[in-house]
């Protein structure tokens, strides 16, 4: 439940943004002990998004946070979809200012003690400069940064510097279907000038990091259908096509023995940035060896004359995530299967088009060998790739608010991974994304010990305060013209 | 329980062979409705020997046997595995003449009502001119047709022609480890010059048919692993080798395009049989409609140059029978697994050895590209090839058995199946096997609604009668010098 101790600030209008960010920045460092306390109470609830016996714990989180947010003095309500319901609250008290949006994400991953946890995954708990539980950084703590960056404004300054809405959803942890689908709806209408999310690490527990892009995905599932049932391979061995073989060859044809996918066409729009930039990335992003590091494993693979973080990050990719074909638990079943199946998932980089890979890969299935067998391909899903332009006002904003909290300018890196809202902001709403994260590399997110590092939460809410001054200082021409999709 | 209207016979030893075979087949004739009766007894004993939950019934049913074996004359007793007993019964009343084994196993394959059958398969049903339950074909109705045969000699004549090893296993359906066992330590000392088994189908429902090899196989998995947990595939995608590309490429190098296996060496000592006996199996064995029927596939697919029967008996193949890597079920995880397996048959032809294909395929795994992974072999099983000689006095012994009870010749077949104990019987043992079934191709051996045809089955009875009555007038040591191995 909300702390008592707040209650509904009383506007206060004639504060101007400069005079007020002091004043919140006070009230912020006043304040840092509750906050953790507060979001102490948010990681009690376990609102794991993927298990349906947490179901009513996940709406009990959406519930508590829309409580929390309304006490702050947001407008705040429950967004039904499909799935778990959607936070949504605002504030419009500054017209004629940028509005922010500010998205996050209340479902967390499953946790047990069993799974290694040093306590209770639900228990929170401070050890040394760290809060553990499920959700501490992944994204209950990041969000709750912001959260309470407005709650010092509203509270020290009496009003925000600019217009306001959070959007947190709870399901990022199962593919965000409702939250997709409601800014597909209602996106335009939420007049956002600019988005942020914080949902990612630092670069290290001193060094801020911007992300200027993200990979796309585009999932597929391929299965070769052979016998109408399974075969026996004594019987039929050697004269009955075999629908793993046929999957294998697909599967072993998709790399070039140089490492590249072989797809034609495949690297079509797939830009190599300058070299100043590919220097640019090579000092602030991790290098071969940290990277194998953190892989577990001794040696890299993939393309040739790309760094292992350029493989990751500016080159697209394929990988088999699961195969699955016949019998392959304990002892042995003698058959030829009736059926195999591999889900595949490209990382397509800035210049590709989910939809354009999946033509190309369709017609390049049709040509693999297939034996006379079946061949079938299913879409899974699809998210664009994000780019992010370095130059634009409301990055520069987000980078001096956290060069002026931490001491040291943000770097500027790349991301491998995917995340589908933020393509959604945006290619579909053409918004400005600030992916600026909080949490530590080694903070845990989806393994057991969980943990927010409490120095950069609170730095957290500070950035978020200087972030929104700054932000709200842009003219906001420069935004709503800067939003606009470019052309492809 | 046994009958008890069956009770030990009076040993007659003064009959001559020629004198007691007609009786006994007019013993048979005369009973022929209890046999079924007795028969539909040992059906319901439900004896899955792989389901934990049927142990207890497993052990009723080698008991009940053993204790019918008894009754009817035998020396019989239970022989402790390591898993379900033997069933050992024998009649060492003939000094002088040749010793038979025959072999029978008393497990059956798991069956649910559910699966689609028409009546509980463990409560036998006479419908038409079959008895439907699970075994009844595989392997209980073949068994006793012999168990039934000494009765007959036994009952009718005071004595049998021969002398006569019964060896039944429970563990035929999970690789008959108590029965390789046993034949391994004790086979020699059971003094046998022939064996026979019964437990595979005739040509059609008038046409016996005696196989004259069946393929062995060597059982083996694969294993690639790669980091020492899940990645995640947009992390870490493009940079790190990926174990089910690694296991894809080494399934799809098995084959070349022309469909031969491509590991350097296989095919040595696979000799392709005169065109002679190549067109005399074109005439006795399936052509290529029907294995495709059988298999319900439109279109082949193999080595160039052969008919499909013949790829499935005289060719050597290999099949993946299952593949299993990250994550297949519902949704997406969007991972580089840890590793990928594979389990992998080969089936041997005559003339090769499965130890040496084990060396030559770990020889090739060595040579295939893994990104740098671990490549891992496990060998699983091997048998040995059973190649039969058509002109053995066992085999013309048996079949002129099957000639005058069936009214025309049997069929020499090949089959593409392994029965492990047969290559132990013959090349271990050195024996002549008469490889003989009495089941029917549509019999649903290990399928719904299993039968045994009842006019079969007696004609089984008939032949295993006069088969034991030929095998009696051989000359003994034509059989013995027979069966020693040959060399290789």
């Amino acid at each position: 439940m909300p702390s008592p101790a707040l209650a509904r600030p009383r506007p206060r209008t004639d504060a101007a943004p400069a005079e007020g960010v002091a004043a919140a920045l006070a009230y912020a460092r006043a304040n840092g002990p509750r906050f953790v306390e507060e979001l102490a109470e948010l990681v009690r609830i376990p609102s794991v998004g993927s298990e349906p016996a947490h179901a009513a714990d996940v709406r009990r989180c959406a519930a508590w946070l829309a409580a929390h947010l309304g006490s702050i003095g947001l407008d705040a309500r429950l967004v039904e979809t499909a799935g778990h319901p959607l936070v949504r609250a605002e504030w419009r008290g500054a017209p004629g200012r940028p509005t922010l949006l500010v998205y996050g994400h209340y479902d967390v991953q499953p946790a047990e003690l069993a799974d290694g946890w040093h306590t209770p995954p639900f228990e929170p708990t401070i050890r040394g400069d760290a809060l553990f539980g499920r959700g501490a950084s992944d994204d209950k703590g990041q969000l709750w940064a912001h959260v309470k960056a407005a709650e010092c404004w509203l509270r020290a300054a009496g009003r925000l510097p600019l217009d306001l809405v959070f959007l947190f959803e709870g399901e990022e942890e199962s593919g965000s279907r409702g939250m997709l689908e409601y800014l597909a709806r209602r996106g335009p209408s939420l007049g956002a000038d600019a988005a942020v999310i914080s949902d990612m690490a630092m670069r290290d527990a001193r060094t801020p990091a911007i992300v200027l892009s993200e990979r796309g995905t585009l999932g597929v599932e391929v299965t070769v259908h052979g016998a109408p049932h399974d075969l026996h391979s004594g019987v039929f061995g050697g004269a009955v096509a075999n629908p793993v073989h046929v999957l294998a060859g697909l599967v072993a044809r998709l790399h070039a023995a140089d490492g590249r996918v072989a797809i034609p066409g495949f690297y079509d729009g797939v830009d190599v940035p300058p070299p100043a930039e590919r220097a640019a990335l090579r000092r602030a992003g991790p290098g071969d060896d940290e990277i194998l590091h953190d892989a577990g494993v001794s040696a890299g693979w993939g393309e040739r004359g790309f760094s292992e973080y350029e493989r990751t990050t500016l080159r697209p990719s394929v990988d088999v995530n699961g195969i699955a074909g016949g019998y392959a638990g304990d002892g042995v079943k003698a058959v030829i299967p009736t059926r195999a199946t591999a889900k595949l998932s490209f990382r397509l980089a800035p210049g590709q088009d989910p939809e354009r890979v999946e033509r190309l890969f369709r017609r390049w299935v049709s040509t693999v060998p297939a034996s006379g067998l079946r061949v079938r391909v299913k879409t899974l899903f699809r998210a664009r790739p994000v780019r992010v332009d370095p130059r634009h006002p409301a990055i520069a904003a987000a980078a001096g608010a956290a060069r002026d909290t931490f001491g040291r300018a943000p770097v500027f890196v790349r991301s491998g991974g995917t995340l589908p809202v933020a393509a959604a902001l945006s290619a579909d709403l053409g918004l400005p994304v600030v992916l600026m994260g909080f949490a530590l590399r080694d903070d845990g997110m989806h393994a057991p010990d969980e943990k927010m590092h409490l120095p950069n939460f609170h730095r957290g809410v500070e950035t978020s305060i200087r972030m929104m001054e700054r932000l709200a200082r842009l003219p906001f021409s420069s935004t709503r013209a800067a939003r606009r999709p470019r052309p492809a």
